[in-house]
C-alpha cells in the first residue's frame, strides 16, 4: 500500500498536472467510460460535522475508490482546516486498497482545475479581463489556475467583505497582472471571464449585469439551496457542467431547473466539448456558463496523479499492509 | 494515523472481543445513538467485481467511518481471497483519518458474532443440539462463535455438497463435540438452534421442518433475491434483525414481506432485546428467527476494538500522515 501524506502534495502536484488529469476524466465521464457512484453526505449530529464520501470508477485509467471526509466547523480553533479529506484508491483488478492520499490540497487543486478547463474550452480566445466573485481560501486556487488559460491583462474582484480581496491581488501580482476591486455592475461590464467562488445562498450576480460573450465558471454551489447567480442567467446562457445529474440537484442549475427556465437536456457535459462531440461556444456573443459541482472522479484522478508522481520521484511511502 | 494490517488481526481480536463490541453497537442502534449511512454497492463493469461501502456513526463510542471493498471473483486464482475489505476509521472530533484496519478476517468475525449474539439472547437456555446449514468458508466462523453461547452437546450439519462438511466437523472436534452429517428433515427435527450460512437463491429449509422452540440465525441473505428458508417460517416465528430497513429490503425477511406474510412492524431490532426494552423469546415453544444482514456499524465496532488492542499491545503501526 502506498501512502502520500498531505504534506507531500504541494511539492508533488502542480495545477497543470491537475488540469491534465481532470480534463481526461471529464472526457471519460462524457464517453460513459467513467462514472460516479451515489454521494453519501450525512450531518452526523456531533461537532456540527458534515461527513461523507464521493466515489467512482474510471474504466480507462482503472482509478477506483473514494474521497472521504467532510466539514468540521470547529477545526480552525484547533489549528486544523475545517475541510478534511482523505482519498483512498483501490486496485480495480483485486479490490485491495492500493493507496491513501492526503486530500485537502488536492480538493482545492481539482476544483480550480475544473474552472480552468471550462475557461480553456469555453471562454473567447481573446478574453483579457478576468473577474472573480468571492475572496475566500479557495478563490486563490481558482484564480491561479485560471490565469494560465488566456492572456489575461487584468483581474477585477468583488467580495462581500472587500478587505479579503488582498488575497486575489497577491495572486495576480505573482503573475505581474494588475488587480482592481470593483462593484458587481462594473465587474460584469468589463470581465470576459467570471469565476464565482462563494458560499452564497442567494444570487449575487444578476443576469442583467453580464454582457454577451462572457464565460462564467460558477464553482461555489455544491448543496441544495446554495446559489451564486440569478436563475435567469442560466436561461440565456449555454450551460455546461461536470455531471448533469448533480448540476440539476445540488449545483447552480438547481434553481433554473426548479423554476422551469432550464431542463436537464439543455445542459451539456463539458466532457463532450473536450471530446469534440459538442462544439461548445456557439458564437463570440454566446454567454457560456460552467456549473462546477465537484465529483468523486476528480478526486480519484488527481490522487492517482499524486501516487504516480510520488513513485516516480521516490517520495512514496510503501507499507506492507 | 494508526495502521493495523490484516496479518495482525488473527492474534489480536478474539470472537469474544467481537461479541462484546457487536452487542454494544446493536444496543446503540436500537437506542438510536448509532446509525448506518446508505449502502453503496456497484457492479463496476471490470473483473466482474462488486465494489462498495458500508458506513455509519456511533455517537456513544464515536466510531465513525466505513468499510470499503467488495467481491472479486477472480482473486482466488491469484492467491487472494475473493472478498476484500478495508476499514477506515475517522476522528469524530476533527474528521481526520484515524486508522486503517485490514477488514477480511474482521468481516468474518463480526458476522459470526452477530449470530452468536442472537443465540445468547434468543435461544432456549437448555439448547443442546446445534444445526448448521452451509459449509463454506464463513460457516466455520459462525460455528466457532456459536458453540460458546450454550452447552451444546452435538453439532448436526447439512451442505449442498456433503464433502465440505469436514470443515464443520473439524471445528466441532476442536471443542470435543461430536458432529453428524444429516438431511434437512433430521436437522430440523433434532436441532435446538439452526444457523443458515449459504449463498442460496431459493429456500433450503422448509417451515414444516422446523419444530417449536427452535432458534434460527439466518446469516446468508444479504442481497435482493437470496433466500435460505421458506417465507412461511418467518410468518410463524418471532423475527429479529440487526437493522429492520435492511432486513425487509435485502435480508431473509424480504420474501415474507413481499408476500404479505410479515410487516416491518413485526420485526424487532435485536438491540431492543439486548437493552431489555423487548422481552425477546416469548415461551419455550416460540420459534425465534434472527435475520442477520450485516451493517457498517459492526465493521466500525470490531475495527475500533482492533485498534484499541493494537495500541494496548504495542503492535499498532503509527504513521505521520
Amino acid at each position: 500500500m502506498i501512502i502520500v501524506p498531505e504534506r507531500e502534495i504541494a511539492t508533488l502536484v502542480s495545477p497543470a498536472d491537475c488540469f491534465t488529469a481532470i480534463e481526461k476524466v471529464f472526457a471519460s465521464m462524457a464517453k460513459g467510460t467513467a462514472y460516479n457512484f451515489p454521494v453519501i453526505r450525512e450531518a452526523i449530529g456531533h461537532a456540527d460535522a458534515l461527513y461523507g464520501f464521493k466515489s467512482g470508477f474510471d474504466r480507462e485509467t482503472l482509478a477506483l475508490g473514494l474521497k472521504s471526509g467532510g466539514f468540521w466547523p470547529g477545526n480552525v480553533e484547533k489549528g486544523l482546516t475545517n475541510h478534511q479529506s482523505t482519498i483512498f484508491l483501490f486496485d480495480a483488478d483485486s479490490g485491495r486498497c492500493r493507496a491513501i492520499v492526503g486530500g485537502n490540497l488536492l480538493t482545492a487543486l481539482r476544483t480550480a482545475a475544473a474552472s480552468a478547463i471550462s475557461i480553456e474550452h469555453l471562454a473567447r480566445p481573446d478574453s483579457r479581463i478576468l473577474g472573480v466573485i468571492g475572496a475566500g481560501h479557495q478563490s486563490t486556487f481558482q484564480l491561479r489556475a485560471a490565469l494560465d488559460q488566456r492572456h489575461f491583462e487584468k483581474v477585477v474582484g468583488w467580495n462581500i467583505e472587500p478587505s479579503a480581496l488582498g488575497r486575489l491581488e497577491a495572486v495576480a501580482a505573482e503573475k505581474g497582472i494588475p488587480f482592481e476591486s470593483v462593484d458587481l455592475d462594473r465587474l460584469g461590464a468589463v470581465a470576459d471571464v467570471i469565476i464565482t467562488i462563494t458560499s452564497s445562498f442567494a444570487p449575487i450576480l444578476k443576469a442583467a449585469q453580464v454582457r454577451p460573450g462572457t464565460h462564467l465558471a460558477c464553482m461555489g454551489t455544491d448543496t441544495k439551496g446554495k446559489q451564486e447567480v440569478e436563475a435567469e442567467l442560466l436561461a440565456k446562457a449555454s450551460v455546461f457542467t461536470d455531471e448533469i445529474a448533480q448540476a440539476i440537484s445540488i449545483g447552480e442549475a438547481q434553481h433554473a431547473v426548479a423554476q422551469g427556465l432550464l431542463g436537464a437536456s439543455d445542459i451539456v457535459a463539458i466532457g463532450s466539448v473536450i471530446n469534440g462531440t459538442h462544439p461548445g461556444r456557439r458564437s463570440p456573443e454566446d454567454i457560456t456558463l460552467f456549473d462546477g459541482t465537484g465529483v468523486g472522479l476528480q478526486d480519484l484522478a488527481v490522487a492517482s496523479t499524486a501516487v504516480d508522481l510520488a513513485i516516480a520521484r521516490g517520495v512514496a511511502m510503501e507499507l506492507n499492509f
